[in-house]
């Protein structure tokens, strides 16, 4: 059913302008990777960009899918009707100015929705950022940014994204940053119509998306969606904002939600197997970290390897605040270690390689102690926190993701930065590339693994992996 | 009593080495630096760099100070006994060998700090990466980056480290973000005389001093290191590592260190007014975020002003995690920050400002607005969610600054680049050298804020603030 917004067949794009403002930058974002027909709607214009333009809906020869709306609020219901005539399935509203607003913005919205359900149009937004696809590349966005055009790259991650804010200029500084691939973003508004939970199912149902991740301020029909992130096995996490009474209050002047209560979300969350996060950097991290990782048996504690005793220290403390454990490390494994350790030290866990990567160098000991640990049956994940320095070189990042796809055993990968800033960058990009999530905090790190173990843990109590 | 370490007439350096390894980036760091006699001892060479070498200890002409120790363990007894005949009053010893390997090297540990008293030789180490001095810029210590000498900054921060890496390569790491000036940096290792006692009390009277951070394994003097901590309006901050009986465990075999109870090291920290965080740049974070606020009254809330309505309740949330709330904005505030909005918006808090810097520009919405925020007797501090973008200047930043320090209220800063990554570094850089900490996740610039607000309202309990 969403099909037609994110594969219209036609698209009519109303308020687009030569001016700089919103309604250039979404006919450009159209232009840049939609195939299809394309028909600008502004009565100032000839043509835009080389595109014949056209003074209203009514004056354009053919039948269409898709309305991008893009001016004034209240001409929102008289062009419902005249998209009726045009065979339109779907509008997306960017424009602002309803519920959002007040009670005179809510009774448009109203009307608005009255209208188009009895001509059998789906309503997208209002007040929103519009949609992404990373693989067909439609942009179908009024945000002024042209650097998606190089930042975003297909892959499995889809987000539903109540925010128009953070599914633009938040997403693209994380794009920027690198390693994560898109399927599908969604920014939601209003949602007067499309909601989260039909974007939920859609995305469930989306062979190119592997992650779903969402920040929502509110669930309208939360036991669909529930069941929904319950019944499937793809990943579903989620930042619910407005959490606290003033956050509460606070998100219903942004998008007009009612937000409930926290603990009611928490548990519910929790028995549908939704992995829960509480900062928008985390739902990015969470999402780019679940789409470099395959499966975790969930049945033993996290290897840490280190080059600071320090970190691996507080690593473990901070393991122990998300209720997980180290690895019991067996006796073959130690044995393994042992061989790249120098002669006065005997590993013990979590296990500081630092005097090793003196004796046998960074890479040597790295992959080797990695393979010793994933072969060890008490091991179900691994934290790796390594360095990057102009002296260390790369092959053994991308190892250590082969052993991570052999082994089946999920990888957080900490890469602290000793020399130039490029190398560091270098090094990452490649880790990340090779399928190693990296992330800048060791708590990261450890909240990574633990979201991991939670959805495994979860879905094979449900009977949903093997 | 500790001058003799940071500020020593005569330092010899044992274990000098023109080949590329510890021996000679010691050598080469204090090169650098240090301006008084300089006595690079080894049998093997005339002179190193250019300094004139002594084969030993006794052959040096005259009496001198420090002894920086970075030859094998077994030597150090001779080695003390050598140096009370030259009037040595201090020995970093950065090699290791010692307690940390077992019983020999406890015992050969025990041995040394035994003939050290009995000269009245005070020993620093074992097991560590030795100091630096931000302001001398004295850098004793083996770390083999050369990147300090551009990164280290004089500033007021003073870190306590017993982890060697972390005193190193993630400081370093850390540093070239930028925005954080060095004091002193101790690392103590297995601190078998020298602890983190004489340093805190040696870094509550130094002038150059304003902000204590500590990475601690173990505290051996709890009581006076609690007193000390408690009696100075300085901000300690501590990350206490082995809080977790397996990270227990792991502190044991990293730096022989008995870490004690959790819970009883979290009552006695808050009852001594030191600010407790959990992970290594949460501490460096802090650090930071401290040295450059001076203030807090400590009665009222937490303003927020954003441009991301969503990013705005996920604050509000975390503020609510924290223990703390949203300041209630006065109505001759709120009529003010009205002045630069649209008219259709009324403001309400957090207070989103994109639609008024649609209207009226980033810039002269947030000067206004944080001026607006900080005249309120309702608020005691402030979270600025900004971005940088290709068409945004910085001027503003500068501002905020100044208004910080006008109205005596803590500032933090989030700063989301949505132009080219050069544009929001330097943003960042000149947010931070006027004086405006910023933080790369929400979260952080809350657990700052919550940091702040603990430490002044302690020592105004304590009657250590006006």
């Amino acid at each position: 059913m969403l099909d037609i917004f994110y594969h219209p067949k036609g698209v009519a794009v109303l308020g687009a302008t030569m001016k700089p403002r919103g309604g250039l930058f979404l006919f450009r974002n159209v232009m840049e990777g939609y195939r299809g027909k394309l028909y600008p709607v502004n009565p100032q214009y000839e043509e835009i960009l080389g595109v014949k333009c056209y003074p209203n809906i009514a004056s354009i020869p053919e039948n269409f899918d898709l309305v991008l709306y893009f001016i004034p609020a209240k001409f929102l219901p008289d062009t419902i009707r005249e998209c009726a005539k045009k065979g339109v399935k779907g509008i997306i509203i960017e424009s602002a100015g309803f519920s959002e607003t007040g009670s005179q913005g809510r009774a448009l919205q109203e009307e608005s929705v009255r209208i188009a359900r009895e001509h059998g149009i789906r309503l997208w937004g209002p007040n929103c950022m519009g949609l992404l696809d990373g693989h067909s590349r439609h942009v179908f966005s009024f945000m002024y940014q042209d650097n998606w055009k190089e930042l975003m790259k297909p892959g499995g991650v889809s987000l539903i994204v109540q925010s128009g804010m953070l599914s633009a200029g938040f997403l693209m500084a994380i794009l920027q940053r690198g390693g994560m691939g898109i399927s599908k973003v969604a920014s939601i508004g209003n949602k007067c119509d499309v909601d989260e939970t039909e974007l939920l199912e859609y995305f469930v149902n989306d062979a190119n998306t592997t992650v779903i991740a969402a920040y929502l301020e509110s669930i309208k029909d939360g036991r669909n969606f529930l069941e929904l992130a319950r019944g499937t096995s793809k990943p579903v996490i989620v930042l619910k904002a407005g959490r606290s009474p003033q956050g509460a209050k606070a998100a219903m002047s942004h998008t007009a939600s009612l937000s409930g209560e926290a603990e009611v979300y928490a548990g519910a969350f929790r028995q549908a197997g939704i992995v829960q996060v509480y900062d928008i950097n985390e739902l990015m991290d969470l999402a780019r970290g679940f789409s470099k990782t395959e499966t975790c048996s969930v049945n033993g504690g996290t290897a840490i390897l280190t080059f600071s005793g320090g970190a691996g220290i507080v690593t473990t403390d901070l393991l122990h605040d998300y209720g997980m454990k180290l690895a019991e490390l067996g006796k073959a494994t130690i044995a393994e270690v042992k061989q790249v350790f120098p002669e006065w030290m005997d590993p013990t866990h979590p296990l500081d390689l630092w005097p090793a990567c003196e004796k046998n160098g960074v890479e040597k000991v790295y992959a080797h102690t990695v393979e010793a640990v994933m072969k060890d049956p008490a091991v179900d994940s691994v934290i790796v926190e390594t360095l990057s320095s102009p002296r260390t070189g790369t092959d053994y990042l991308v190892q250590i993701a082969a052993l991570k796809k052999k082994y089946g055993k999920p990888v957080a990968l900490w890469l602290m930065g000793i020399g130039p800033r490029e190398d560091q960058e270098k090094a990452r990009n490649i880790a990340e590339d090779s399928g190693l999530p990296e992330f800048s905090e060791l708590g990261r790190c450890v909240s990574f693994i633990s979201g991991v173990r939670e959805h495994y843990r979860k879905k094979r109590d449900l009977g949903l992996t093997v």
